[in-house]
């Protein structure tokens, strides 16, 4: 079963661009994230693949395209381990690892929250499921990749910008233009620019969600 | 394919009306955890959906209904959403919090054993894995809640009351009266609030589960 | 569906009693682990019944195999609940308990990297997919064990001793054998050995992976 099947031929080639794309940026944040965390190799590259396919694969278990296609193309996988391995050699700095992994963390979230959504509504689901399930994928393989790595995930964090909003925008526009017929190679590639842009500028600008104001007992928590 | 096909008609509308109730209670706990570790709007939206919908989606997954009843029911994300907003503008007290998330936890925990269990039974499995797959529907969702939010999983913890127990006891009843044909709507209602019951009672009175007693060294570990 | 039916007679036998005891090793380690972690009689029995199913249920869900093997065959999760009451009941000292995890574990990683591989080809998947989803259901259930416990998972920590890579080499022996037709019972005992010897190997001599060569500020982590 190829849920791409009813995709024109030039937004299938955009598609599959697209998710490599997604899965190198992955990838390298997984990467980065390792060597930052002191790994070995082997942990560095199990994370990278983890960030990098996770998503995916969550999205095609739920639209029950099994096995999923990171288990079907390897060319996912090598793409994952090549990451490692150019991170593992350059060995960047903090500060600059910090930076890198920002920048590949949002191009990730943008190109997955757009490729995601089109493969979730090439499988039939309804343009609200599938903008839903195309956030899931953006932000499943930095979940994944938080969690191993026993950090805080970026989803959640109050102390951080905001994260989803910039995938729920890029899987809104998508989902409209696929359910409006408007649906292009090009349009995907702007929902994706679009997500990105908003998160990097949210990272620049410090731009974050509200809170709850807390209770005053809340200052001293158990 | 509609795993509650065989369900007559008054049980499916109770399922559902259960499988609502219990989203809800799970969203309005996960978004008390948001609140209590100071997350944004986003993150407890997000934890909201996550122990709400959570449970339910591991389960549609072991069964085969893909897509998950989530993601094609855009309800329950709504109902989940909806408990965070309410929760948010709430704002309630770290104490009367605690208390919420216990109440609403356990009402969740005995609801979804009991419709978990029920769906299983309906997509075929036998009595003792569809109990089995009810307490993993049940403790699911407040697994993956405590898991994003960095919290030792209740279902775990030694200094905690027991937890997947009353889930148990809801399940095997569940599926003792599907297994006997003697289940109804009414027998549902009974086993949730007999789970519910059986998990506030140990919350009141401090209900623990035995430990191993440990050897000597072990009050100094390494 | 069964995915074990292009297998020879012998072979299916030789691979269910290795089922069978790799889920027994991996229940003893999670056993362990709950134990050391003075979890209660239930929280060391989700925790073994986790370790031993977990690896499984997600090979199957890849591979499309629902409900998956454990949540049908009710043996499995009885395996579990046995070595758990085992565990509970011995009691064992820390430095023994740690002895016998390592031990059990290695013998779970070994053994499900082989039958793993061995599910995903008979399912279809190519040679190093195959191998991939070997190392996936051997290393799964130990990482499942290590987030719920809130342990760094062994597969990253780059203060551990190699692990996946053990898992590698039986997965990819096996695979191998598969894909030019030479695969018997007693293959995949000699690679469920291998990948057992090189892990136990591995931590008695303090093999490890490298890593990569830390920048100055490196020393002085955020």
């Amino acid at each position: 079963m190829n849920p791409l099947v009813d995709l024109d031929s030039a937004a299938r080639v955009a598609q599959q661009i697209g998710d490599y794309s997604g899965t190198f940026a992955f990838a390298v944040s997984g990467a980065v994230l390792g060597v930052r965390a002191n790994y070995d190799i082997v942990g560095i590259a199990v994370l990278a693949c983890a960030t990098a396919v996770g998503g995916g694969i969550i999205r095609d278990l739920i639209i029950g395209n099994v096995p999923p296609t990171a288990f079907v193309d390897m060319r996912y996988v090598a793409i994952a381990l090549a990451a490692a391995l150019l991170i593992f050699l350059w060995r960047p700095r903090i500060r600059l690892a910090t930076r890198a992994l920002d920048i590949t963390d949002a191009a990730g979230l943008g190109i997955f929250a757009v490729t995601g959504t089109v493969t979730a509504h090439a499988a039939g689901l309804g343009a609200p499921s599938a903008a839903f399930l195309g956030v899931v994928t953006a932000v499943g393989g930095g979940v994944i990749r938080d969690v191993l790595a026993g950090e805080h995930p970026s989803v959640l964090r109050h102390d951080k910008e905001i994260y989803a909003l910039p995938a729920l925008f890029g899987a809104a526009i998508t989902a409209t233009a696929l359910e409006l017929g408007y649906y292009t190679a090009l349009v995907g590639l702007l929902a994706a620019a679009g997500a990105f842009t908003l998160r990097i500028l949210a990272l620049r600008y410090g731009w974050r969600a509200p809170r709850p104001r807390r209770p005053p007992e809340a200052s001293n928590p158990a």
